[in-house]
C-alpha cells in the first residue's frame, strides 16, 4: 500500500477530529499540522510537527496532501496555494462564500492538475448512504420528492451569525447538497420563507432562524428543507425520499437503543446530542476516501464542482427570502 | 336526554356511513334519506323513509337537522333551503368551490339562526387532536412550524379531477383546515410547487398530481404541506407540530400491531388503506359532536368561517402555482 | 340470513359489553337478560326482557341461544341446563375449575347436539390472528418457541384472588389458550416459578402475583408465559413466535400514535389501559363468529375442549410450583 | 499518565481485536503478542513481538498486564503462570469449565497480589449499562423480572459443540452474567427446557440448541432466559427489567436508522449481524476499564468471583435439563 504523507491546516474543532482520524488509519502519516493557534505540546508528543504558518507546511515537499480545516475565509486562498504546489487537497466547506472566488479556486486546482474534495461529509454517513443507495437501486421509483428535516440543538451566537453568509449558507448548505448527492439532480429553482422565531439577536444580526426552503429539480421532481437553529431535544437530522415505488426514511440515532416503561408513558432518550457524535463515522469515511482518491489517482467522489453549487442554491434562497419570489439558481 | 330527528341527503358513500353511525346513536332518530339515485329497500327494512327529492326532506317539520352529503355543486343550495325552514345543518366539505357563494350560504344560515358544522371530520381524529391538546396546553411552547404529509394511495380518475377544482380545493384542502386547527392561527400567505409525476392525465385535466405548499402564519410560524395523488403504501397521514419547547409527531395508523423478523429484514404491515378506515372513528365523532351541538343549541366547533377559509387558502396556493410567486390569502 | 334470537345470562361488566354488540348485529335478535341483580330500566326501554332468573329465560321456547355470563361457579350448571333444553351456548372462560366437572358439561352439550363456544376473545383479536396467519402460512417456518408477556395495570382485591383459582386458572388460563391458539400444538409439560412481589395480601390469600411458566409442547417446541398483576404503565399484552423461518412478535396497542420529543426525551403515550379497550374489537368477533355457528350449523372455532384444556395446564402449573418440579398435563 | 505495557496471548479472533483495540488506546504500549499459530509479519511491522510460546511472553519482565485470549482449556493455566510474575490478567470467559479449577485460579490470582478482570464484555455495552443504571438509581423500582432474549444468526459446527461445555456454558454463560449484572442479585435455582429444533447434529454431539431457562433471585424476583443458535434474520440481543415502577427494554442495535416503505409493507434492515458488530464499543471499553484499574491499582468490574459464578448457573441449568428438576446453585 502506499503511503500518503498528509498535513493538516487548521488545528480548530473539525481539523483536530481529521488530524485523530487519519492518525489510525494504515498507510497514511501525518506529518505536520499548522495554525497560528496551535499549542505545540499536544502534536510533538506524537511526533506530529507543530507549525504557525500554514505556508510553512505548503511549502513542505514531502508532504502529499493538505486538509484546509482553517476559517473559511481562508479557504480558498490556501487550497490554491497548495495546489500549485502539486498537493491534493481537501477543503472544509465552503471552499468561498463568493461563487466568482470558488470558480477562480477550481481552475487553479484543475490547472495544476490535483485531486479536490470537499467537505460535504453527510454523504458518508451510512444511514444517508442507503437512502442514496435506494435511489440508485430503483428501490424508491422515479424520484417525486426529497423532504429534510434539520435542525441544530442550540443557535450560534449573533456574532458567529454575522459572518456566517446567513443560515442557507451555513447550515442549510448541507442540507442543499444532500438534496443533489440523494436525487442525483440539480436544483432548478428555489422558495424560501424564514422568520426569527428562536433567538431575536439572530435577526438583528440581519439572518433567520427558522426557514423552510422548497425546491424544483430538473428531474422534475420536488424537494424540501425545514431547518431550525433549536430543537430543545438535540440534534434533528431527518430524511425522507419519495417516488412512485415507495419511500425510505432516514431516522435520527441515539446513544443507546431503550425503551423505558413508566406510569407516565414511554420514554426513549434524546438523540445524538450535536453533529460530531451523529456523524462521526461520516468524518472518518470522508477522509479514508480522500487519502484513497489521492493513493488511486482518482477523482474524490465529492469534487469542487460539488463544493460550488450548493453556495450558488443558497444566494438564490436567500435573494427568494429577500425579494419576495421564487428564485432560479445560477449556473455553475 | 332530548330526542333529535335526523334526515341524510345523498346516499352515496360519505352519507351512507353517517347513516350508519346515526342509528346508532342514542338520542337520535334518522328519519329519512333523499337522493336521487337511492334504492328505497336499503333504507325501509331499517325504518327510514327513502326520498328521491332533497327538497322533500327539507319540507318534512319533524326533522330537526339535515346533513347535506349530496355532490358538492349542490351543497351551498341545499344548505340554504335547509336553513330557512329553521333547520340545522350538517355540510360535507367543501361548501362550495366559489368564496362569493359560499358567504352568501353563511349569510343565510346566520339569518335563520340554525348551526351549521362543515364536515372537517379529521380534527376529530384521536391522534390529531392529541397533537392540538399539545400545542394549546403548552406542550410545544411557541409554535414553530406545522408540517403535514398527505398522500393518497391512488390518484382519481381524470374526470374527477376535471370538476374538483384542482387539487389544492379537493385534496389539501383538508390540510389546509388542519394547519389552522393545530396552529390556531390564520395563514397569510402561500406558496406552491407543484408537477404532474404520477399520472400524466390529470396533467391534461389541468391540474397537478404532487406539491409542496409553504405558508406564513400569522403568529409568526411557517407551515409546510407536502402531497401525492399516489403512495404505492397506502394512505400517508403524518403531521408533526415543532415549536420553542420542542415537537409532537402523528405518526400512521396500522390494522394491526405486529413486528416480523425475517431473513430479508424486519416488516411491518402497511397503514389502514384510505380515509374511510383510517378516519373511521372521526366520523362517528363529528356527526356526534354536531347533535350535541343542536341537542345543547351551542356554535358547532367547525363553523362555516371555518368552510369559507381553507377554500380561500387553497385559491390561493392555485393562484401562486400559476403566478409563480407567492401569493396573500384574501380576506375572509 | 336467519334471524337469531339470543338471550344473555348474566348482566355483569361482560354480560353487558356482549349485549350491546348483539344490539348492532344484523340478523340478531337479543330478546332477554337474566340476572339476579337485573336493573329493568335499563333493559325494557331497549325492547329487551330483563328477568331475575335464569332458568326463566332458558325456558323461553323463543330463544335459539344463550350466553352464559354469569359468575364461574354457575357456569357449567346454565351451560347443561341450557343445552337440554336444545339451546346453543357461548359461555364465559373457564367452563368451571373442576377438570371432572367441566368433562360432564361437555358431555351433555355433545348429547343435546347443540354448538358450544368457550369464550377465548384473543383468538379473534387482529393482531393476535395475524400471528396465527403467520404459523398457518408457514412465514415462521417450524415453531420453536411462543413467549408471551400478559401484565395487568392493577392487581385484583385478594378476596376476589381467594375465590379465583388462582393466577394460572384466572389469568394464565387465557395465555395457555394462546399458545394453544397459536401454536396449533398440545402442552405436554409445565415448570412455573411464582412469587409474591406486587401485594403482600395475594401471598396471604395463598396466591402469587408475578410468574414465570415455562412449557414443552407436543410439537417439540418450547413456550415461555410472563405474568404481573401489575404493571403500573397498564396493560402490556406482547406476544413473540419465533421459528426457522424468523419471528413475528405482536406489540402493545395505543389510544393514539403520537411521538413527542421534548428536553427530557422522547414519550409515547402508554398502551390501551385495560382488556376492556385493548380486546374491544375480539368481543364483538367472537360473538359474530358464535352466532354465524349457530346460524350455519357449524362447530364454533373455540370449543368445549378448547375450554377444558388450558384448565389442565393451569392445575399443572399450580401443581408444578407446590411441587417444585415441572409437571406433564394430564389427559384432556 | 502511567504508561502500561501489554501483552496479549492467543492472535485468534478475539485476541486480535484487543490487540487493535490496545494499539490506538493512549498510554498503553502493546509490546508482544503470543500464540503457536502467530504470523510475525502480521505484528512486527506495527512494532509488536510475535512470540510462539505464551511462557516466553509472561516471562517477560517489561510487560504489567496480560490478556489471555487462547482456547478455553489453556486460560486457568495461563492466568495463573502470569499472576504469579506478578502480572495483572485480563481473561476471557470462561476462565474454566471445572469450578474447581477456577478457585484454584482464584486463590493463586488472590495470592499474587494482582488484579484480574473477566471477559464480560457485555457489562460495556452502552445500551445494557443504561438498564443496570436504570436498576440502580430507582428508575425501576422494585426488581420483579429479568428477561432476555439472546439468539445467535447461525449454529456452530458440532464439533466446536462437543467441546464447548454445551450450550448453556458456552453461550448461556453471557447471559446469567447479565442476570446478576443487571439484578444486582445472586441466582438461587434454576430450570431449564432445552429442545434440538436447529441442527439434529448438535443433539448427536449431546447438546441442545434451543432452551429456556428460568430462575429464582435472592432478591426474591425471578428471571427467564430465551436462547436460540439460530436466528435467521442475525443476532437478536433483547433484554427487558421489569419491577415495580415499570419496565426498560434494550432493542436491537441497526447498521442504520432506515424505515423504507414499500407496496409489500414497512422494511427496516436487520440488526448488526454478530457480536462483533453489537457488542464492538463493549470490546474497547472493556479493556480501557482493565488498563485504568491497573493503572490506578483498583480492582476490576469484573473480578474473578464474577467469572466463577455463572459457570455454576451454568452447571446447574445443565443439571436441571437432565435431571428434569429444579436445581439450586452451588455456593462460590
Amino acid at each position: 500500500m502506499k503511503q500518503i504523507t498528509v498535513g493538516v491546516i487548521g488545528t480548530g474543532r473539525i481539523g483536530t477530529i481529521h488530524a485523530g482520524n487519519l492518525a489510525h488509519m494504515p498507510g497514511v502519516q501525518l506529518k505536520a499540522v499548522a495554525d497560528p493557534l496551535v499549542v505545540p505540546s499536544e502534536w510533538e508528543d506524537r511526533g506530529v510537527e507543530a507549525l504557525l504558518d500554514p505556508h510553512a507546511l505548503i511549502a513542505d515537499s514531502d508532504i502529499d496532501a493538505v486538509l484546509v480545516c482553517s476559517p473559511t475565509p481562508t479557504h480558498a486562498e490556501l487550497t490554491m496555494a497548495a495546489a500549485e504546489t502539486g498537493k491534493h487537497v481537501f477543503c472544509e466547506k465552503p471552499i468561498d462564500l463568493e461563487p466568482k472566488r470558488i470558480r477562480q479556486t477550481l481552475e487553479v486546482v484543475e490547472r495544476s492538475g490535483v485531486q479536490l474534495q470537499v467537505g460535504f461529509n453527510r454523504r458518508f454517513d451510512p444511514t444517508f448512504a442507503r437512502l442514496r443507495r435506494a435511489v440508485v437501486d430503483g428501490e424508491v421509483g422515479d424520484l417525486h420528492m426529497v423532504k429534510i428535516v434539520a435542525r441544530d440543538p442550540a443557535p450560534p451566537p449573533a456574532e458567529y451569525v454575522r459572518d456566517s453568509g446567513g443560515m442557507f449558507l451555513d447550515m442549510t448548505i448541507h442540507d442543499f447538497d444532500m438534496v443533489r448527492f440523494l436525487s442525483g439532480s440539480e436544483v432548478l429553482e428555489v422558495h424560501a420563507f424564514g422568520a426569527v422565531l428562536v433567538d431575536p439577536a439572530i435577526g438583528e444580526a440581519g439572518d433567520v432562524d427558522t426557514a423552510v426552503v422548497t425546491m424544483k429539480l430538473a428531474n422534475g421532481g420536488l424537494a424540501v428543507i425545514e431547518n431550525s437553529r433549536r430543537a430543545v431535544f438535540g440534534y434533528d437530522q431527518r430524511i425522507e425520499v419519495f417516488g412512485s415505488r415507495g419511500g425510505i426514511e432516514a431516522m435520527n440515532e441515539y446513544p443507546y437503543q431503550v425503551r423505558q416503561r413508566t406510569a407516565r408513558g414511554e420514554r426513549k432518550a434524546n438523540p445524538l446530542y450535536f453533529f460530531l457524535q451523529r456523524y462521526q463515522r461520516s468524518f472518518v469515511a470522508e477522509v479514508e476516501t480522500f487519502v484513497d482518491s489521492v493513493r488511486q489517482g482518482r477523482t474524490p467522489p465529492v469534487t469542487g464542482r460539488d463544493g460550488l453549487i450548493p453556495v450558488l442554491i443558497g444566494l438564490a434562497a436567500t435573494e427568494s427570502m429577500r425579494s419576495h419570489r421564487p428564485v432560479r439558481v445560477e449556473s455553475p
